[in-house]
């Protein structure tokens, strides 16, 4: 008998329906329940206390978009097998699961091995145990497929990772700036010469998207107390490595496929629980710190911070959104008549003055009764 | 100068602000914090992967709700004075604090002491320490204070607490069908001989509150799965109790404000990674389970099942919503005419054969692929 | 070159996209267009100033669902063709066509013929003028189609139409307790033996459905203020015929479709508003009254009023909820295990006892100030 | 005893509750009753068939708007007497009393008179009727009032109309592009020399209200097909108008407050039809294709259309969002350090080349089947 999950989602106020064995059974793989551990917004949730949602989340509900958009194309009359629905749809629902816990913080000191390729290990660790299928999903992913706009679904200007992420962190943070119009971009989906573009009526969409986008960035991501909780929780890390101090089975010394799969946002928290009661008074001082949410002061600028003393209490940093950057590929837009433009063309709001603006702010942060 | 603090909360689609210097103090104190770290709904994020959700988020909806209430019933002609409604807000930002991890799962398994009295002691100890506002509040939440209605707010058929929990549960788990015209039913409260009723107006309301809470009862709080994955949980603490086992401070051998104090969600769910790896072949393959969501299969009847064999694997109980009891205290319903009857008069869709409606069920749980 | 059509719903939160030619040709005819100049609750907007939702947004939302449903049955495996599909499509979107301008209210005074037969007559000639395809869609309509289970998704207690218009009715109005949970009772539809039912997973929506189907009716369909405005128009097209007035085309002397499918609610509204200015004194007065909300005031009961004044002014009436009759057809849920109970022997909370709950209220109304 | 009225309103997902005695006269004057029967965005409803919603459920929207903006500038500090908030409340409230049926269109062709004024003829006539409260209303409504940020509030770039407008067409359209954090940004509200400004945090919630706005603008606003209603009902007025036609109280031959005062979208609705059947071709064509929707084509350009044939069928016009112009009174930002910056260089996202982007787009509208 055919099994079929139904799973609640209440970011698009529905739910999502799983029936394909293959999928169900990468679901069930303990590298893809233990997302359920790992919180995609790390120590937002210090600021925006709704900001629980799980890795776990937002990767079904990538897939959800993923199918509806395979959907979209297909009654467009792109030509897509069913074989390559799977893949593209496996290549989604994989392409963050090499993410360990609060791993925009602590990637470069919890492992020296960037997560894109603890991602590519990971599933063809799931493909040599069983599963034969992913070596498709696999060709997708690092774009050796041979159709590129099923790679560009899972990694673009206009995927459905992102299109995910921001509805959801909206969602959860209850910073409505960030809500996307979903169902129409994803409506407005189309293949031009083995190209994903957006139809002519979708420019609005797309504007909306582009600037949701980047308030939620500076309102969410970059948010000022986000910044100086990772700060601390950086810290923290750092001292407790010059200490050589570890709990059960974190940190990790040195890269272990199978011991970091057993790692997640909970080992973390309970270090720091432990540390407080550390002999080390910084540590112990930094520990205490974050449970108790006694964060660091922060300061932005636009100008660099100069002769600031730098120790585990202080520091600077800077930021900027080149994260979203329109050079390399832009987001097409397919007319009618059957031209192709950019996007910084297409749009009336959007021209390349704003589209490539670059913002930097330089940060400073310090304890906060200073 | 003074602080004000603006709290995002995704469920009441605004936000909260807050600048009493009591009220932002106690949410600073580490037992509040504690809250972040505790899911409301425990395991449920399991069958529903949006209920995440904390206690910490809970505690500061049901002060918004408070809030609201105050201010409507001053409106209406109510007499409060600004100390009893820093009281009461202060009785339900605290009425939870007590609750330990996983609370309705492991209550009885890692302290014994119920979450009622730890709540008492935790408030007890704030006020000796610093905030001598916290006597009013202790007179409210133990029922003590002459004003009724304002323990009432806090515990009762139609409390502040109710109100957040259920919504706030149906937005998360995305069960649209516990959602609460809470708006509504706070702007028709009022107080009648010092108790707290629901004007005429407020009928519908009411019973369309009364309905989705036996829904969401069944839906959610007793849905199958969930049950499920409590037992699994329970199996594992007994287990771990039998071998003295402990972690870091999990579990408590014995009950200590302070060392409570520290436990949380995350110290359960580390041990339980942990115990995957014990020599006892029992706990471990239980932790496996659990982490990994192989849950146990379970059946619901109507009759109790006998002659079933139970152990760590296999084992039955029994459920019934006795927690929605309206034998000792009814919502009251107050009439322009000066009439106040209880809902169960008042009401054409509710009489009491629907009220009292006492539904058992008996459920029997065991190996999946058994 | 095919046109397709993109209809923004905000009920769904997403839109319509149509592409079938024939269904496109439906919508555009003048039968069809009428619908937007009809309000789908007629006076009620004196009530809930949202309430300005057509028949038209109606009568799209239930197109809408039905796609919905029958991509749903066919994913199940039950046989549907193109062409039933169609026919099933056409005879949702044309089951009302036949309303008049406030229909409910002016049902009886304004035709003598009642509106369904009239949605038949407009069917027919539609299908005469063009449209072939319509007479499957009639056979459906009128259950003469051997699938019956295709007429029961136009007309059964869970046929398309009810759901969309508790649905848009309860999102107009902003009475949140009519909210259904849609999305999830489509999904678990089923086909047994030729008869709609509801899967297992589907008894708590299916109760929720009933049971906010009630609230509905008292708290909107027949809220105390709309019966008032109700009657005052009855009142305004009685007095209006023993005058023999009338304007352009309002009120129709006999039936004829042509002239009637020229009349909507604007036709209704600028005759009351002529008539202020009217001779007799009666019927001004009737029309100011309205025009400007003076509405009679109106009290209920559960006995009847006896010995009272009947004139335009003065009247009782009474009501009840047998529209929401469970005694000839009731809905039925489908066990995994092929069993198929009635609603009423499956729930838990819905037993005969509440279903079967007959409301009467008898009414009396009069002018307010007496 | 006092009257309280409790208004659901869908939008702000609430209600409103009134209970100022002269508010309410307002609300039952037949000049404000007339407003239920004019659609905030007269033929858009051919293009989103959910924007059936009236200027009477804007204004009531706006008022509650105002409500809570005047709370939140009391709790800041900011002197309103209950008296100014009464005046200001009224003036928001009847600031568009004096619009006719399908204004933006039939503005030029119905009258001669602009709204503005008739929106004071208005206000005036009630006065001098019966409420002397309006006095202050009308001080505030020309900006003669001293504290001239109430002046702000009901006419700025940032007043409660807007808010509402934006919000309510946002919501009803079903275009989500639209939304607006209508709470957060009355939140931010300040004043600071006489002057409304943001708070500091406010600015992301501002960038965000001004690109909605913006995307509103095309999106709704101006959307070609809405255009194309537009010119064609202004054909059949100006044809109307040559022919010397009428109905009965419509078109107006010459401006009179009391006749003005009968005339809504009703009266326009209902000639239209009634012309049908006119002898005059032209003007029989253009209502027959009103009616049925069957609107002229029309195609936009950057450029101005040259050598085009204008009579009733054909024509050209132009467009640009001048409306949205921030040359005359920028919003400005108030810094916790004192200083007010307008928001051009507060922002990061928005400064002036984005701001001061003129769009002028020229269109030519012709018959279909050309």
């Amino acid at each position: 008998m055919s099994k079929r999950k139904i799973i609640n989602d209440p970011v698009y106020d529905g739910f999502l329906s799983i029936d394909d064995p293959v999928i169900l059974q990468v679901i069930e793989h303990p590298f893809f329940q233990r997302q359920r551990r790992i919180k995609q917004l790390g120590l937002t949730y210090l600021v925006y206390p709704g900001a629980m949602h799980t890795r776990f989340s937002h990767m079904l509900g990538a897939l959800n978009l993923m199918k509806r958009a395979l959907e979209t194309l297909k009654q467009k009359g792109v030509a897509i097998s069913d074989e390559e629905c799977r893949g593209a749809m496996l290549a989604i629902l994989l392409h963050d699961i090499g993410h360990g816990p609060f791993s925009h913080t602590s990637e470069r000191v919890l492992v020296d091995v960037p997560h894109e390729e603890i991602t590519l290990l990971m599933m063809q660790r799931m493909r040599d145990d069983a599963q034969k299928a992913l070596s498709m999903c696999i060709d997708i992913f690092t774009n050796k497929y041979p159709k590129h706009f099923l790679h560009q679904l899972v990694s673009s200007q206009l995927d459905m990772d992102r299109l995910d992420y921001l509805g959801r962190d909206s969602f959860f943070t209850g910073v409505s700036e960030g809500i996307v119009g979903t169902d129409r971009i994803i409506s407005m989906l189309n293949v031009h010469e083995d190209e994903l573009v957006v139809d002519e009526k979708g420019i609005y969409s797309v504007e909306k998207f582009i600037i949701s986008r980047r308030l939620m960035y500076w309102q969410v991501y970059m948010h000022k107390t986000v910044i100086a909780a990772d700060q601390l929780l950086l810290s923290i890390l750092r001292r407790a490595r010059e200490l050589n101090l570890s709990t059960f089975n974190f940190p990790l010394s040195s890269f272990d496929l199978d011991r970091f799969a057993e790692v997640d946002d909970d080992d973390v928290m309970v270090a720091v629980k432990h540390w407080q009661h550390s002999d080390d008074e910084i540590l112990s001082t930094l520990c205490r710190n974050l449970v108790n949410r006694r964060l660091p002061a922060i300061r932005f600028s636009n100008e660099p911070f100069e002769g600031v003393e730098c120790d585990y209490f202080h520091g600077t940093g800077e930021l900027h959104n080149r994260s979203y950057d329109f050079n390399d590929q832009e987001i097409k837009v397919l007319y009618k008549d059957g031209r192709c433009l950019p996007i910084s063309e297409a749009s009336d709001q959007l021209d390349r003055h704003f589209l490539e603006k670059q913002v930097t702010k330089y940060y400073h942060y310090f304890p906060k009764d200073q």
